[in-house]
């Protein structure tokens, strides 16, 4: 469960993994295909009880588009993960993981689906997070722009293009959790793959 | 701790409180001199794992900016509360409560507090309520304009005038935390109480 080489890994439309990342390591979440979302929540390995925060995040980065430089807090304003690099610039870090309920509110002709929710929780349970412990996630590549002026927001397909790319350092030992996202409105209509790598620290 | 009473409550400045609230009932939270924040949290009273959820309430809402007619859901995608009143219009749903640590990285030369978090954390321990599990709060008349273009948000003084309220309806019974703002930039560089009021279901 703890990928420790160089191999990019698949994973596959609609489905999610977790795996623990060392301080020091690189993560590098890779859109194969372009305009794919992958949901990313990241917990303090020694001390569950600790997860990235979008509101303490936001709040020290004073925007809501996150890009490289930008480091993700928690919920006790420790720094979990640094983002090094990015090739695309437009991430979302306001919205939960889409879940069975959702699907029900926005697509109540399709058939359910568990949604990046239910693949985290599913993934993450053999760590001993349960499912209530899942807060807004990093949603990686995941366009949402905001009006403004009347605070509208929309789920518009991502500006990621085959290849792009985020690379995160791990300041801390860390439990991630990873999918490719299983919602029609954040990729365009379309489900695909996420590919990953971890450039181990030392 | 549960005043069921339709007195006006005082929460002193840069202090906080907990109380339940059940369903049906009315939480009026009113910013008796204008200008002034409260940092607003609900719990599901018979499962406290549940609580509210900015992630959810913007994505269901499709804005950043809530008011009468919106729903505040839980991490369940559950209603607990629905705004019924709002004289206002401006509320912050993105930000965690100011905390020791926020202080620390906002305003280093002051003399440190708690913040909202603190205050929220001690009202709740009461309830079994641990501070991990305090989220992103709802925060009354906490004015977070976002810049459509680049992201970028400020905090900037309220737009509320002394008299100026909301009011909540309890979907379900609840434990809720409530702040009268520490935090200089919240509420335009002076602290004051908030009042509120429950309005018991019948």
């Amino acid at each position: 469960m703890t990928p420790r080489t160089n191999d990019t890994i698949e994973i596959s439309e609609r489905s999610g993994t977790a795996f623990r990342l060392s301080k020091g390591d690189r993560l590098i979440v890779i859109d194969p295909r372009g305009e794919q979302v992958a949901d990313l929540l990241a917990f303090n390995a020694e001390d569950l009880d600790e997860v990235i925060s979008s509101g303490r995040t936001l709040d020290y980065a004073e925007t809501i588009y996150l890009t490289a430089g930008h480091k993700l807090y928690s919920n006790r304003s420790n720094v979990l993960l640094t983002i090094e690099e990015d090739t695309v610039g437009r991430h979302d870090f306001l919205l939960t993981p889409c879940s069975t309920a959702t699907f029900d509110h926005f697509y109540p002709t399709l058939p359910r689906h568990r949604g990046c929710f239910g693949n985290l929780a599913a993934a993450l349970e053999p760590y001993g997070i349960a499912p209530d412990r899942i807060p807004v996630a990093f949603n990686c590549f995941m366009n949402v722009p905001v009006d403004g002026e009347t605070g509208k927001l929309r789920v518009l397909p991502p500006i990621s293009k085959a290849g792009d790319r985020i690379v995160f350092r791990a300041e801390r030992d860390l439990v991630i959790g990873l999918t490719a996202c299983s919602a029609p409105d954040s990729n365009g209509g379309t489900f695909k793959p996420i590919h990953y790598r971890i450039e181990p620290a030392g």
